[in-house]
């Protein structure tokens, strides 16, 4: 095996979700599949990232011009924003099509940790947006982790003397989900907020 | 999330072993280490698939000016071809450094269901080569799969009145298995081979 081949085997690897032998099995499928799976990849993939960017707005990362596809969307609610930790989730909500208003996108969530503060929230520019696009509600949809909790309280008491509502995601059982797997959170948290 | 995006997923996610989350997973990935690992990774693939070839002796594929580098090692012996069935299984017996010869790659196993008959096998070139370098083994080193068994079988016959040398690879119970998890076919092959 030559060493750019290697090389690449190396990078692919390193890549989430991956190992060397994932890697291998990649490279080989599109070292014999160049001109079908190969060139159309790589003319795709060169697109996307020259064309990438940062939403201004709402710090979603995508492909566009001016402010990203969902803010400059006209149909959808502009008085509703939906704060997410990060782009993965905001795909995550997108695909079920259950919230048709606008996104906050985190840098990450509060971590003394991993040396995360307050800055990654950019809670002045959403309070700025909030201001201009007359927005009544904030829903925090963000996962219940500890860093997840500790965030959504930071959040709330960034909020708690302005005039927007602010709700967060259900805490329960999960569809489909059986009582005696459940955790004594999961639990609790379904018993306190039975309805 | 724009069509873009939602292309290259599609298109990573149709690699071997990959499925649509980890594609996505993948693609955020690239998206946010757009620098340290996106661009290298973007030309890496470049230049390996601008240069990448089938060695014109042995059917390897790989980078290289002439022939392929396993060819040109002159430290090898010349005198023994290995068969593999592709370049993965190449890539194989090379982490071992058991085999210090020469391959041949074959462009798949005979099997009619897939129409691949013995021009997949390119047994003219592989004997014009063996009466130039005066090879005198061929070790077939093929999967114990009744494609590689059918295989292996054409590939003797082929060479029967021949003055080379046909091996294959010892059949019998992997390194650390254990002997009432073997399959019958196993137990078999490795009772009639003892020694």
């Amino acid at each position: 095996m030559s060493p750019d081949i290697e090389t690449l085997i190396q990078k692919i690897s390193r890549l989430p979700g991956l190992g060397p032998r994932s890697a291998r099995r990649i490279v080989i499928h599109l070292i014999r599949n160049r001109e079908q799976s190969l060139e159309p990849l790589l003319q795709n993939m060169d697109h996307v990232f020259k064309n990438v960017q940062v939403c201004p707005a709402c710090f979603n990362i995508d492909t566009f011009s001016d402010v990203c596809s969902i803010c400059s969307d006209k149909k959808r609610r502009q008085d509703v924003i939906c704060i997410v930790e990060n782009v993965a989730d905001l795909w995550a909500i997108e695909r079920t099509s259950c919230f048709g208003g606008q996104y906050h996108v985190l840098k990450g969530l509060l971590s003394s940790l991993e040396g995360q503060g307050p800055e990654f929230l950019m809670l002045e520019e959403l309070q700025k947006r909030c201001h201009e696009n007359s927005v009544t509600e904030i829903i925090i949809a963000l996962s219940a982790t500890v860093e997840g909790q500790t965030t959504e309280h930071y959040i709330k008491s960034f909020f708690k003397n302005k005039d927007i509502k602010i709700t967060s995601l259900a805490r329960g059982i999960p569809v489909g989900g059986e009582l005696d797997y459940m955790d004594d959170g999961t639990l609790f948290a379904a018993f306190s907020a039975r309805g």
